[in-house]
């Protein structure tokens, strides 16, 4: 069992959101929130987790903020980086690591919260690097010589808090030995792991889901995710940290095209392209603990499958991050149809998401199409003949499956029906469709999805 | 003499600001705006200005909506639009004007606040024009037959306020007399004027200058300008007018570029690149009222010398809107030095200036070079071996002439006097200096300026 125990749990039934910058989530999670917590849920086999607390941030005396995922047996492993230039020392110590094993014999993944380890040098390499080491030593043969400690690390690194300090490398290397001892397979320790990874997010994020392949409909496999992000406006700008794992058997040839896949989907669609912070990693590990054959490519029948299961659990994971946007009431799908391009689509569906007009709107319950057409028409990037003004429309989509409410039909002002828009504009889901009506020639029938907050009072506090 | 008159005002003594959306101004500037309200001005010769209330949203039942400036000569003119592909019939009909004089024989422009006409179709296209045709009724002979009327407007034409919705047309046609017999030369009248322009401005924004010329030493010319914007975030996703005029002797094919020049450091340095609204319109009048020989080029000592003085007005002009950007408390230069490129520069200026998280750090008074640091890093198409982390500093730089406080140097954070960071942060303004060491040759010497307002808890409201 995990070293602390998450419940009982305060509940805050205030909307207001309780925020510790930079710190350890309190015992607290909105009553808003609540729903977005699992209080059970079907793990793959094979993975033990844990959640310990080091006390990274000095004024933490109780949270976890360690957290351990682990495979019982070497699995496979692949991961995502952020594409900032400057770039955090678990970032570069784990992509090396990574590039040496070809992503093989990985066995796990230590995250600590409180200080992100970015910006400090040739020293803050040395500390991820000792992370690491010391994880893998848990796994060792205590009777082996030390000689047999392997070239290459096994374990990925990642941090997240505040840039510019170092480490107390010390603090939580000593701990890393209570975080291994800790390790256990039930739902309360997935939960703490996924707290331990928490900086001003306001809740964990866990998930978890079976799913079959087609080629053996007979096994059960599992994934379960934790992420934390808690962003401003575009959630990657905080640090974005998500961790995958599946026990389907996949080799590292076949998980990396797939993780690549499901991260553009998902958690590079709540945030523009290259827009991250200098920490953000998105990993997966798969065991083949659950058995049946090895998914050999990833557009094999059971690799489109494992594309499709993964990118929609991604997808899953990344919307939590936007409900736990800084300041967000509203949880907003931007879908943009009728492209000519998926770059476009993507990038105009981006450029709304982003806009801090539409986010103030969608606030203020403003059904002002004038502010979403705007985010369209300036769009950076966009070829000319995508957007054609006498042929894009806006509509306003309600989740609860009632007809879509139009904005703007062809390039005309719809005369709208206010009390029916404040009406959708008023629930906490809601969906943005832009049609571009198929572009200058009529003919694109591309899209693309991006999730946004909205942005209020308590973004700035 | 204006038909409004300005003063006195009711001074709002709180800090908080008072806004109504897309409604004139209300006669109340807040506290500390009033030190950017001119109480006097040196006004170009042959200039004459109104402000008038029509009443284009039927709330605003007494303030100024209609500004017309107009030159007592025919004149040159020239004007830069927004790049938005929405654009707004204005714009269209201004662009199209001046395209066919190619500049020549331009005598005013009418500007209406309260409603866009922006995505209005084809009947918006014909209200534009019927503004730009019933100011130039005001200036023909009354005697003449009809069939004198030029076949093309000398009129340029600007709208600022809701999108979609069409203009109360005959309400601001049976006004444009009035505003032509208000018309009038005197301070008052161009702070009316100025005033008409306002939407979600706190304060109208003005400014007038005298400057001599290095070949007519003992001719004083006048430069004044006015412009409107407070924007979200990026100032010119509110939409931003602006209108110089002048009485030195310029010809279209010198004004043109002069203006390009002077946008693209100064009103286009507010915001990212062609990230505008459906009618950001900036235009400059030049009668040569003030004599003296004609500035043949844009690069002779002349054109040199002007270029230099109208990039510093629009400058100063510009500054003004950053300074009423919703929420501002602050103002803030983003000063990038030892680039490789000015492309670069510029990017990585406005990465920093757009970021929220810098934003609200500066809002918050945190000198969080951390955040500095993220936006320089994932700016956009910035080109390998711009930013070399090693190289990389960072300082705040404040402006009583006291010693920069070095933040980071060369990729080394420094130790921070927290209280002396506290202290420049408090000001209202702040250079933010972001050196980048030449680059990854080291060689790099361009530099670029943007600025930028803080986020605060207004912004949302």
């Amino acid at each position: 069992m995990a070293s602390y125990t998450l419940k009982p749990l305060r509940v805050v039934r205030s909307i207001q959101q309780i925020r510790h910058y930079s710190a350890p989530l309190d015992n607290a999670i909105p009553a808003s929130k609540q729903k977005y917590v699992p209080t059970s849920g079907t793990y793959p086999k094979g993975f033990l987790v844990s959640g310990t607390h080091v006390g990274v941030k000095p004024t933490n005396t109780r949270f976890p903020d360690l957290a351990l995922i682990t495979s019982e047996t070497p699995c496979s492993g692949a991961a995502v980086f952020t594409k900032n230039k400057f770039q955090a020392a678990p970032v570069t110590v784990s992509r090396e690591m990574l590039q040496q094993r070809n992503g093989k014999g990985v066995r796990a993944i230590v995250i600590n919260s409180g200080c992100a380890n970015a910006v400090t040098g040739k020293g803050g390499l040395e500390d991820a690097e000792s992370m690491a080491r010391t994880v893998d030593a848990c796994f060792a043969d205590p009777e082996a010589p030390a000689s047999d400690t392997p070239a290459i690390s096994s374990t990925i690194v990642m941090s997240t808090g505040v840039i510019g300090q170092r480490l107390p490398i010390q603090k939580i290397l000593s701990q890393i030995p209570t975080a291994h001892s800790s390790l256990a397979s039930a739902h309360s320790g997935w939960l703490t792991a996924a707290r331990a990874i928490c900086t001003t997010d306001t809740f964990p994020k866990l998930l978890s889901r079976s799913f079959t392949l087609p080629s053996s409909p007979h096994t059960t496999y599992h994934l379960a995710g934790m992420t934390k992000g808690a962003g401003m406006i575009h959630p990657n700008m905080a640090t974005l940290l998500g961790i995958l794992c599946t026990d389907a058997p996949i080799p590292p040839s076949t998980l990396s095209p797939l993780l690549t896949h499901a991260v553009s989907h998902s958690f590079n669609a709540i945030s523009i392209d290259g827009d991250t912070s200098t920490n953000d990693t998105v990993a997966i590990l798969a065991n083949g603990a659950a058995g049946g054959p090895e998914i050999a490519s990833s557009t094999s029948p059971d690799g489109l499958a494992m594309q499709e299961t993964l990118t929609k659990f991604a997808q899953d994971l990344a919307h939590l991050v936007v409900r736990d946007g800084e300041g967000a009431t509203k949880f907003v799908h931007i879908h943009v149809v009728n492209a000519l391009s998926v770059a476009a689509a993507r990038a105009i569906a981006s450029s709304v998401a982003t806009s801090p007009l539409v986010k103030t709107a969608l606030y203020g319950r403003d059904a002002n199409w004038g502010r979403i057409l705007c985010a369209v028409g300036y769009t950076p990037g966009v070829e000319a003949g995508v957007i054609v003004p006498e042929k894009t429309s806006v509509s306003l989509v309600p989740v609860d499956g009632s007809e879509e409410l139009k904005l703007l039909v062809e390039g005309e002002p719809e005369a709208v029906d206010e009390e029916r828009a404040a009406g959708i504009l008023e629930s906490e889901d809601l969906v943005i469709r832009v049609d571009l009506g198929g572009g200058e020639t009529g003919r694109g029938r591309e899209e693309a999805s991006w999730w946004t907050c909205d942005f209020s009072h308590e973004y700035v506090t």
